[in-house]
């Protein structure tokens, strides 16, 4: 399977055996996730911020207000780093030192292209599905008034670090036999029970989207199986 | 309740309503969570990294390999903004502009500064108590090896942000009645049970810091009210 780039600036490739360069693992990663830590320089100083974002393909795109100071300071300085993290379990050895976390990370490293307006719309509705899929059949479509609200970036997945570090418990020599325990403690990340946010929606089924969504959702499929 | 301090160099400020800045705010999302991500700038271009982290009073610690590519990055130039998120649900509205996330989020800004060799077991121990609360009194202390091959930076928490977005769902009138479920997904993060590294690990009791982990974890402690 062909990498999907690879990169000299982040420090985690110096742990060889936690490094999996796959495409596949990349958009696994992306499209199993909700969250992603954008980081752009701002003021001559660093600022990370949370965003959602929709994989299409081979991009990324985020959205935001078109009032806001992260989307004009990408417009002046468009270099980003993208970093997508999922920890899966602590990972307990019987020393604190060999002790660490089981995880899946993507970092991508970009330079942040505007979406032009007329592209908007469409890309508004893939994130949507990227985040909920399905769901754009069951909502109106955008207006133009929602779309010229909405500043749209991509960036493309070029240059990206994958690590998926789902190791066992390495303990040295002299800790064994010493009577500590060591031991993996899984995290998870599961769906709850939706609440309908009215009256009337409490009368309507769940959706198919949520439903899907529900039944899909990475570690509910874990706990179900 | 004092603020912990605030800053011009985040977007999500703009959202008035979603703004909280008590200490006690940002400290609960420190302690209540586990992964950090860390940007720095490195080569004129931002890098976010994952990052586990201890917090002690008004001090954020972190660690890495003293061979790190970051930690010798951020020894030149240590100007680091560090952002930690809880996402708690999907907000589905009736459309998708209205559709949004409910997340505890929380930004910090400031300088990193190594922390001194004869203050560094300390700060180890420190963090490993920050992740796993109790497992130092389990485990041998660490040896000064394994001290010297780690770099530990510190970073104040005068600068910061934080905001917990926890909104119900709020549609335009005009998408009122027209059928369209909406509500809000919860999104959970649970404890799975502990599987004991060998043989003879199975053979031990959970330690009372894994137990406590277990119980104390925010998510477990909704599921069991």
């Amino acid at each position: 399977m062909a990498a999907p780039g690879s990169t000299e600036r982040t420090t985690l490739k110096r742990i060889a055996h936690k490094a999996s360069f796959s495409q596949q693992e990349l958009y696994r990663i992306l499209d199993s996730n909700l969250v992603a830590h954008v980081g752009i320089i701002f003021d001559d100083a660093p600022l990370v911020i949370p965003m959602t974002y929709g994989r299409v393909g081979n991009t990324l795109y985020l959205h935001g207000s078109s009032g806001s100071r992260l989307m004009r300071a990408l417009a002046q300085n468009p270099k980003v780093c993208i970093s997508i993290t999922k920890l899966n379990a602590l990972k307990v050895a019987r020393s604190t030192f060999n002790s660490g976390m089981n995880y899946d990370a993507a970092v991508i490293f970009g330079e942040a292209k505007l979406v032009a307006d007329d592209k908007k719309a469409w890309a508004l509705d893939a994130i949507s599905d990227a985040i909920l899929p399905g769901r754009m059949q069951e909502v109106r479509p955008s207006t133009k008034k929602e779309a010229a609200a909405t500043v749209i970036i991509e960036i493309e997945l070029d240059e990206t670090s994958v690590k998926i570090s789902n190791g066992v418990v390495e303990d040295e020599p002299e800790d064994l036999g010493t009577g500590v325990w060591a031991g993996l403690v899984p995290l998870r990340t599961v769906v709850g029970e939706p609440t309908p946010a009215d009256a009337e929606t409490a009368a309507l089924e769940l959706p198919a989207s949520v439903k899907r969504f529900i039944s899909d959702y990475p570690d509910n499929r874990l706990r179900n199986s």
